[in-house]
């Protein structure tokens, strides 16, 4: 009754949502005004390789859809979020350094095989972007760009409303921008990337060496007297009481995010950059002297023109995001016949 | 009659494009198709400021105009590419280092007044992007970018097969892109642009430096025993002579070619990359360790998606670019009624 109700309230598909992290797994039926009919939350078994995190994907996916009483024919696409150098064309994740053994995973091609429905693949923070752009902190903004400062440094560039993947569907690594050309060695390969420099793992990187360095005893103290357990929270706790390292740290952290955030601005000239992620979460301890920097490296007029928002939709914009993407290449290539999907 | 024959023949309008330079002033009658009916090149009077300088662009077009037996009104917009920071929106150059006494000229409306005509104005590097797009080295790429590597270095964003603009027309200042976050002072008010660091004016300048501190022989007998003539040019003739010094500096200069080619790759994921500009002209001995430099830093399979050209264009691409700018803006308002732009 709810999916009948649903679906003749809806101007366009119903898209079931898949929102795949590297510890949790997040699956919504999702209406054109990203309304979400049913969610389900699951963990990553990542340690169990493609084979069990797609199986999960699955099961997650029939769970939902059983709680919002429907079947898999009634929704009219799947959207599939996923971490890592994500290939929107050919629907194959390359790589995804939070999966193990994730090489080359033709993921779009076997859920299609196995939920009988066309799905369309997504890089997870490109899906972020599109969420926050459709129903979130990006409302309104027709070009924007999304950041998304965590763990690793992501992102998504909005161009006229939709999201830009470039000729391989990997567009938007903004996190590995050259930002000092001799720094340290990144996990991509390259060096002085935004990511190695000013990610979480950065901070967290760079408190262990401090507190090895001086034995500054605040943040040992948060981190339970265990110098491998400091995290960037553990470094934010302690520049909230006052701690001068701690604070140094997330100075650091902030001036890094604010070579970054004028770099986009020099770029995209946009009108609204999106900040979301753990990292975010520090808000104007780290974001204020961030936007200060920014204002000093990018071009007045362009700086000027550009509006910062905190990410609105919670853990939510990746799901809405990959739904609304594949909201959009179903509308392109016009709605699928059903016989080309049927089971 | 060459006027009307080309009227009967175009699919879609004639328009005049203007590429205004710190040296010289380019105008030519165009077709749809990329044909110049006429041309007109001048020297820019840029020592006499904004308004002298107005005044030979307004010349250009009427020289250029009866060249091709026309009158304005033979033309249904122009197409204006300007240095510096110009914003195609409001039509007003913000600022343009190489023309003296530039700062927040409305050139669009003095433009649209003078020549009774509409008038889209567009940065210079921007237009020529839209040119090789089009007509150039870019044809048939949808998504690329356009790179001129020059006494500064700049740039165009083409997606789906326009120029991406931004907010404010300001997009795509990719030589104001940071690649090393504490290197020289850039003339914008950043540190460590990749114009500051590998121009062709900063080849000169490290060039210079080198002779002063070295008395390098091969560099300064070219510069006729005067360490202040020594440009680009200098350094890649003694280069071409085989001076271990000139070679150390372009290999340098490739080197962060490199690097600035690696981000638009991380960012664009683009399908063509087209460079122009003087330092282009080096060839091989600059873009094959660049290439090669940008391999090392990107990811592969973003890499191995990219194809290098040199621009095709020589000297017009940012006339047609210009022009080509005018005619998609015109497209997409529709043809504007005659009495709004009736003398």
């Amino acid at each position: 009754m709810l999916a009948l109700v649903a679906r003749m309230t809806a101007t366009s598909p119903l898209i079931l949502g898949v929102d795949l992290g590297g510890t949790k797994i997040l699956t919504a039926v999702t209406t054109p005004e990203g309304k979400m009919l049913s969610r389900d939350h699951s963990v990553t078994p990542a340690s169990g390789g493609p084979e069990a995190v797609i199986l999960a994907i699955v099961e997650s996916s029939q769970r939902c859809l059983k709680q919002a009483g429907m079947t898999v024919k009634d929704v009219d696409a799947v959207g599939m979020g996923s971490p890592g150098l994500a290939n929107s064309e050919t629907g194959v994740v390359y790589i995804s350094p939070n999966l193990p053994g994730w090489s080359n995973v033709p993921l779009r091609d076997i859920l299609q095989a196995r939920l009988e429905r066309p799905v369309f693949l997504i890089n997870d923070a490109k899906a972020a972007a599109l969420g926050e752009c459709r129903f979130g902190s990006g409302r309104g903004a027709v070009n924007f760009v999304y950041v998304t400062l965590s763990t690793g440094i992501g992102g998504g560039i909005i161009i006229g409303g939709r999201v830009y993947v470039g000729a391989g569907g990997l567009a938007g690594e903004i996190g590995h921008m050259t930002i000092d050309q001799d720094g340290p060695s990144c996990q991509c390969g390259s060096t002085g990337c935004w990511e190695v420099l000013g990610s979480g793992t950065a901070l967290a990187r760079e408190a262990k060496a401090v507190v090895r360095r001086t034995g500054n005893q605040a943040m040992l103290d948060i981190a339970g007297g265990d110098i491998e357990k400091i995290t960037a929270q553990t470094v934010q706790a302690a520049a909230v009481k006052g701690d001068d390292d701690a604070r140094g740290l997330i100075s650091q952290t902030a001036h890094y995010t604010g070579v970054g955030l004028a770099n986009l601005i020099n770029i995209f000239n946009p009108e609204r950059i999106v900040i979301g992620g753990g990292l975010s979460n520090m808000g104007d301890m780290l974001l204020k002297p961030a936007f200060h920097t920014a204002g000093e490296r990018a071009f007045k007029q362009a700086f000027d023109a550009v509006s910062f928002a905190l990410a609105g939709l919670g853990r939510n914009s990746g799901v809405l995001g990959a739904a609304e993407y594949a909201r959009q290449r179903l509308g392109q290539r016009g709605r699928p016949a059903g016989a080309e999907w049927a089971a």
